[in-house]
């Protein structure tokens, strides 16, 4: 999609000023824009160098409406969400279907839908299915009866176990590891011995799900994980067995969930949070960065952040941190 | 296997009431069960809801011996084990060998035992040995001089380094790196930079490990790191250089050990500890989800907790937790 | 390379004593040495075990100047060091260019150097370059549009994101992700939803990095991120988009670095550590295992290392830690 000015305005439900005819390809930073890109601005400050830049167009504040250019300028109040709806349009040829890689191997009884692209080394077993206009990089392994809606991203050597069930528009990044067996044992108390607890169950991703390079999440024990619509899930992140994740919910780098947990929608989670089996993060609870949730504990507050091992309120942690820093500089 | 409920019964060492002759294919929860899975109660209160589900048997404790029920009842003092047991003798036909998939590649000199699976886009290297009924998922890495046992199974993606040893009925998780260089450089003060030092030494895998999702296990650097059989480990740990981690340990999902360190059997680890080169975890020390542990500390005691970091006994930590929030409490 | 024990304490700038004429092929421990390795020692205590020992030759410190010995000694102030070079003199053969593995797919537009190797199901996008001497393992996804430099060695199952690029002499082990999309999302406050920012610039990597197993490291938003010279980072290290990493940093295992954060030169970064975005950590600081920077904070001093969190001077943090622990006992 080449747009001019004002096609992406219009699209954009934004205003335009000056320049509607020039041609936009894509987005870029200020510093690094060329005379086809779009760049944005969200503080008053830095529309001069905007101005100055090569870019064919601005997406600015309604700051910015008063000033004089030959750029066009395309007025919003919020320069960011639109400028990041500017990107998804201007989009890339990523995922237009390019066909089945040679090297690939599909098994006989995979369902493929149109447009659907599958990258070298890539393997799809037995009755998978994966739908219009998906792509899957090269090296991934998609497992018997996987089934992948349409519009879906799978980047290279992703590992999806057998019978994960992944929506639309999801994109799975490099390396991610979905529906491996969660971690569950018995110890038989005779030999001391541990023994596997059967992890039969599902993964279940919803539509619109992004899970970043590296994660893994687990199936299952006997019945379903669960990944609401619209979560964004960073690299590194470790989701256990049976837990039930929201919609909506951000997950930061090498957070990490033990088995059985929720986290309802709309909840934040910092980078490296740990939290125990069972426990319950209720909606838009958020989390600070190396907090540590207890088993089975509930936390509960639309819009309350929560910090420390074991994570209190953070206004109440932070008491307890600077008692702390006072009582350590008393000490000789 | 699909044996009667009579025939699991005693394999199972259990004392089967009612129905003896339905045949049993398989497991599950009470939720998802079908008329041939056998399902499992631990609670008195549980067992009137399997009583009423699909399932064509139910493993469960004594208080479920007076039941009235045409279903097959098999009655034992540990339900939990005794499913475990149920499903692996049910088990899965994953481990059957399917031979060698025409896009996998092995090296002329790899010798391979019988019924051994081979899946797409495997690599096998020079002089690698794979045992009896041992199956190599799709896009698995076996590097030269590697060995592995009977009636272990690698799932895809995993990347074994050349000449690392794995036992018998190991299981390793998509996306894990065993054998990998170790983190150990000597720097030279005169430019500042960091020099590699060799990082030759090997890994060696008991028998009966399970190794989780993208996790890495470093070899040694001039000797061996060792993983002890009947040991668990979880998604994404890191386990350093030279570690000697005993049997049947468990050490749950992004833990890390550094070098050098020794965990003894039975130990318990839990999710996100972090421990310290040359550290000791003594047998049967159980460390709390974040612990961590400085180098060269040693923590001891059988069954003894510990947790924060540094890592002191529970007890003692949670006082000092309890007065730091008395003391947070007391600022205004 | 093969040389004698005198040709190689000149290459290492030592001074030999004793057998000159001994040939070397290879570095080992004391205790697994054969009689043409050379081993090394840094204490006294440690010489008659080395002189003991199967080794050809010994590298040591002044201290084993006057040692009574048939096998070659090579004298000097930094036998650690010294013992690094030699293993990297007496190298191996994992880098001499083996050609294109007939399983590989490597795209007409791709430019390979001399003594390329391209191992088993390696997949080369188009415009890819590849120098002299360096070497792509089985199953890695090399994107389109990457450069990498001469005598580098990617580990099996790498994936590197389209247009990273990557210098000379740089390792990277099995399972990295380099050049990932970061994790940047914009929230339409109308309907809750997060929808993706662009993840359009850039990942580099300048000469001599390490990289460990199933690390991730993100290209910039729309900017850069950049590794510089020298840096070793060890495994399942997560580095957010536009991070600005200095030379000879090292980075342990599990640690993780949100967005755009800057870390100076000859800092040393503990395993697990946290560090929150827009953070800067400043040439040479040092930072415990597990502490936690908070976003935006600046740490400041050469050699001065910090613990906890949020991270302290070392000192004033074991104070407090002291003082807490005080007060748990005080508790009855």
């Amino acid at each position: 999609m080449r747009p001019t000015s004002r096609e992406l305005a219009e699209a954009l439900g934004a205003r335009l000023i000056g320049d509607g005819h020039v041609e936009v390809t894509g987005v870029a930073s200020i510093s690094s824009a060329s005379a086809s890109d779009v760049v944005f601005v969200e503080e008053q400050k830095n529309i001069a160098a905007a101005l100055e830049s090569q870019a064919a167009a601005i997406i600015a504040g309604d700051f910015a409406g008063g000033a004089k250019s030959s750029k066009a300028l395309i007025i919003t109040s919020s320069p960011r969400l639109a400028f990041a709806r500017a990107a998804a349009m201007l989009g890339d040829s990523r995922l237009q279907g390019c066909g089945i890689h040679s090297t690939a191997f599909v098994h006989a009884s995979a369902k493929l839908g149109q447009a659907v692209s599958i990258d070298a080394h890539v393997s799809v077993g037995e009755g998978a299915q994966i739908g219009d206009h998906t792509s899957i990089s090269a090296g991934s392994v998609i497992g018997a009866q996987v089934t992948i809606g349409n519009s879906s991203w799978i980047l290279p050597n992703v590992i999806i176990y057998p019978g994960t069930q992944i929506g639309n528009r999801v994109i799975i990044h490099g390396g991610a590891v979905l529906g491996s067996d969660g971690f569950g044992y018995v110890r038989d108390t005779a030999s001391g011995r541990y023994e596997k607890f059967p992890q039969i169950g599902k993964l279940v991703i919803e539509d619109d799900v992004e899970i970043g390079a590296n994660t893994t999440i687990d199936r299952g024990a006997l019945e379903v994980t669960h990944i609401g619509r619209g979560t964004k899930i960073d690299n590194l992140v470790h989701i256990g067995h049976n837990c039930q994740i929201g919609e909506n919910v951000i997950i930061a780098a090498q957070a990490g969930f033990s088995g059985s947990i929720t986290v309802e929608d709309n909840a934040v989670i910092g980078g490296q949070v740990g939290v125990g089996e069972h426990a319950r993060i209720q909606e838009g609870v958020m989390l600070g960065g190396q907090a540590g949730v207890l088993p089975k504990k509930i936390l509960r507050g639309k819009g309350v952040a929560f910090w420390g091992t074991p994570a209190k309120p953070l206004r109440e942690y932070l008491k307890s941190l600077a008692a702390l820093a006072r009582l350590g500089k008393k000490e000789v």
